[in-house]
């Protein structure tokens, strides 16, 4: 189920997404192709399929997300950019090819990431992406502001940073998590019901549980797959965050544990999700999706 | 005049500024700390004067146009963070001090960066900084979005870099400081006047005019001041353009003729502001402090 209704939010982001990398001149082709090989590179689209999902199980026309899709993904892209980056964890590959700093070059990687952030507000600023309404919109942009910003995913990444070797108990490391993965996830699920123009309070307040069980699981499975999986399976270097001496849910709670931990978020989850009606199947089906992903 | 008027738009954006690099929890101590450096570092601040300066033309107090000073500025700091990276120029000081990815890590100098354009876009949504109507608001987020993003300064970044070694002719050479020092002057300037709320398309029409020139100018005198100029006064690495074979205006005009030019920018900046009343008269004081400063 899960894999069809992927396929067509892929594809629908795929389409708008495609169509922002258009140089506006000659001189900023390269520019726009490392932006564009940042984004069009095979993702999973994860976090645009929650904004999707979230805008649906409002009753409303994921049309009406593609601007919450675009933006949650252009600012995904973004951190993978830089976060591959010599200084940062110095990766060659990501899904499987090249890192944009080996396909191009430094400066450009930094520069690449850099256009990307202020591209995503763009998207949540062009009223063929995002139709809704002035105070919705800006609400809209409050989100993702706050979500990428250095009180959220930037924050997060420094705290990841200044990890590397240390001791972290499980507080400390989904304190981690909740910046580096979770705010952008839960602002995709936000920005998804922001852009229904049919979001309750308690709705958003429910839909913002879910999104966090979600984040939270999504981390320490990708912890098990990191110990678990193969290389060619997952298109990064397996094994990359213990060779590190990173903290990690297996290394904190072993693997069994940490593998139970994963189906108890994925059941807080579903338990949110309980007051919605069947439109709410897609956030349903991804929550089990990514505790039995093996990639 | 303009040195009156400049500490007093100093004094009112560093207050306004000082209050963003406050760190919500003590882990993130060290990447607001970056933060903080990078911002924090007695620049010039011309931008916020500009979007200041902007405003009161208009006949508004300077007070509407907090948001707008703080979000060009932390835009500039964010790049010239970026600009001065290994992968980048390279640089070692800046304003006489360490560079922040000398004074911390690289790693957190790229994060603080990316934090930086994040909190940009958040003044510019925090409506005790920005009072505006949400119209205005969104207007004012779309702007900032345009001039920062790869169809603007960072654009202008790339096309610098890929211009290193290359023999640019005057036109292309505009080109490259249009979008990569001009976007952001233009958006500081359009900032404060619909800060305002009482800017009209003739005026704002007339105040782009006047960025633009001012813009340039800024640009042709940076030029001139790294050859003239000695590494104390600068701030930075005097000769260090000529040192990395990168185009400038003496290079191409030869230096008498760059300053002609400059001054020729600077009566067409004063050209677009004769509509105006005396409540224009610190733009008009800028537009003659660019081309006279000598650091």
């Amino acid at each position: 189920m899960i894999a069809i209704y992927q396929a067509r939010t892929q594809a629908r982001v795929n389409a708008a997404l495609d169509g922002l990398f258009l140089a506006p001149s000659p001189e900023l082709t390269r520019l726009y192709a490392a932006m564009r090989y940042s984004v069009m590179n095979g993702g999973k689209r994860v976090r645009p399929l929650l904004a999707y999902a979230a805008c649906e199980a409002l009753g409303s026309s994921p049309a009406l997300a593609d601007g919450a899709a675009c933006a949650v993904e252009l600012i995904h892209a973004y951190s993978l950019v830089h976060d591959d980056l010599p200084a940062m964890d110095d990766d060659d590959l990501r899904r499987g090819q090249p890192t944009t700093h080996k396909a191009f070059d430094e400066a450009c990687a930094i520069l690449a990431g850099d256009g990307l952030q202020s591209l995503a507000f763009s998207v949540l600023l062009d009223s063929a992406l995002t139709p809704q309404d002035a105070d919705t919109r800006l609400k809209m942009v409050s989100v993702l502001a706050q979500a990428a910003g250095p009180a959220g995913m930037v924050g997060g990444q420094a705290i990841d940073l200044g990890s590397v070797g240390l001791k972290l108990d499980q507080a400390a490391l989904a304190f981690m998590h909740r910046h580096k993965t979770g705010a952008l996830i839960e602002a995709s699920v936000t920005l998804g019901a922001l852009a229904s123009g049919r979001a309750e309070k308690t709705e958003l307040n429910l839909l913002q549980t879910y999104a966090q069980a979600v984040g939270l699981a999504f981390q320490v499975q990708d912890d098990i797959l990191d110990v678990e999986s193969d290389t060619a399976t997952l298109g990064k270097r397996q094994g990359a965050d213990i060779a590190r001496d990173k903290p990690t849910y297996p290394a904190l709670l072993g693997l069994d544990a940490a593998k139970g931990y994963a189906l108890e978020l994925c059941d807080q989850a579903l338990q949110a999700l309980r007051p919605f009606d069947a439109a709410a199947e897609p956030l349903r089906d991804l929550a089990r999706y990514i505790v039995e992903r093996r990639s």
